[in-house]
């Protein structure tokens, strides 16, 4: 048995998020169903993490094993072939049997893109806001949120994990163009946290809540506290870490 | 009697071109219909040019004329408010009542996009060729256009032009990632002209034709002579110039 690591990407829009569901489009089923096609054998993939409807993945891992022989350049052409134009695979890759998509990965990057002004080419791809922004204290908000804590705060209740924490490594905005780009990444991310985070930070920057409700907030682990979750088609998963691809990730 | 000018970008896909036309959705009929329901009048605006059904415009003028005092920046802003996401106006101005959106314009840019990798962002937004292409045999094609002559050789048979001069100014490729960027300038152009040069210069790059064939080509005035042309989705108007106009085109 060999294990191997897809390297994926995907336009959210067509799709009811990652997770295979019953009844509705994933991205996960799609995959699934390409590979056993290629494969002539049915296939289970595992992924790095899960997307919610709509959400977009520039780089997203998920890995699966077989008994066949790979030659992974073959399988990544066909595979495409096979595929959506909505879904690319990027690469394919074999990997040492213990390593998992979801366990291995050590950190995981998101991009929230905000469109400041009717953008025709950027409907599906980023939340059109076009309102005062305060940009520096938008940044200053953020900077607040790297740390190792308990983000309850920003999380959709009910979720089925044995811990809250989160260690948030980066969580910055820059403007490119007209473009508002906020990047985040952590060890791990809770459900809905990312699009909620962000909605807080636009009502620091349009002055609604000062920059220092921000620690208030997280002590708070109350969802409500917290601003309302922006969009997900603004919403990417950017980057995946792992410590053995190196390669991949520099 | 006082004429405007409207500064339009939009996503071709959802339209048939710009020309209004029966029984199909058509970026002309969709701004006038806006148009005259923010000015409750009938209004009819004169475009610069004509896009073919799924060609995008980054840059697009049209001019229309009212009786009406206008806050431009209201308009623009209701304008926005009832145009459907795939259609943005960027700007409104009023100009001298002889300025005529087509008839004053003295250049038109387009550009081609080529993406080299499958890429789900791009599917409606540039052509995805993942073939081998010399892009610097492709630049010493593209040098051999930037002529005046008759370019009968990349037009639709038909069309009706009394000449098919037309004085290439700008022709030549860049790379930008794993997207390759054609951008073509001329006074006017012929129908079907960029998609039809693109496909030429495409039989280049992969070294069906050689560079030497162009000038032939040129001389034949026979579209049977140049390349097939290439999908609508991966063109866009990007540049209108006129004189008047010194501070939009700077």
């Amino acid at each position: 048995m060999k294990r191997f690591f897809l390297e994926i990407a995907y336009n959210g829009t067509p799709y009811h998020g990652w997770q295979i569901q019953k009844n509705a489009n994933s991205v996960q089923a799609t995959i699934q169903q390409a590979l056993s096609t290629v494969l002539k054998e049915e296939i289970a993939i595992t992924g790095a993490g899960r997307t919610d409807t709509g959400v977009h993945a520039k780089q997203l891992f998920a890995h699966f094993e077989t008994t066949q022989e790979i030659d992974t350049e073959k399988l990544k052409f066909k595979l495409n072939s096979l595929l959506p134009d909505s879904i690319a695979c990027t690469s394919v890759f074999e990997v040492a049997i213990d390593m998992h998509a979801r366990f291995s990965a050590t950190s995981r990057t998101y991009e929230y893109k905000i469109s400041m002004q009717k953008n025709p080419f950027l409907t599906q791809f980023a939340y059109y806001f076009p309102y005062y922004l305060d940009v520096d204290l938008m940044n200053k908000a953020a900077n607040q949120l790297i740390q190792e804590t308990d983000f309850s705060c920003f999380s959709k209740s009910k979720t089925d994990t044995f811990t809250n924490n989160c260690n948030i490594t980066e969580a910055h905005w820059k403007t490119e163009n007209d473009i508002l780009i906020f990047t985040i990444t952590a060890n791990r991310f809770l459900r809905n946290m990312v699009r909620a985070i962000v909605g807080t930070l636009l009502d620091v920057g349009q002055k609604k809540i000062t920059i220092d409700a921000i620690p208030n907030i997280i002590v708070s682990k109350n969802r409500s506290e917290a601003g309302q979750s922006v969009p997900a088609h603004g919403l990417y998963l950017t980057r995946i870490v792992y410590p053995f691809l190196k390669k991949i990730n520099d």
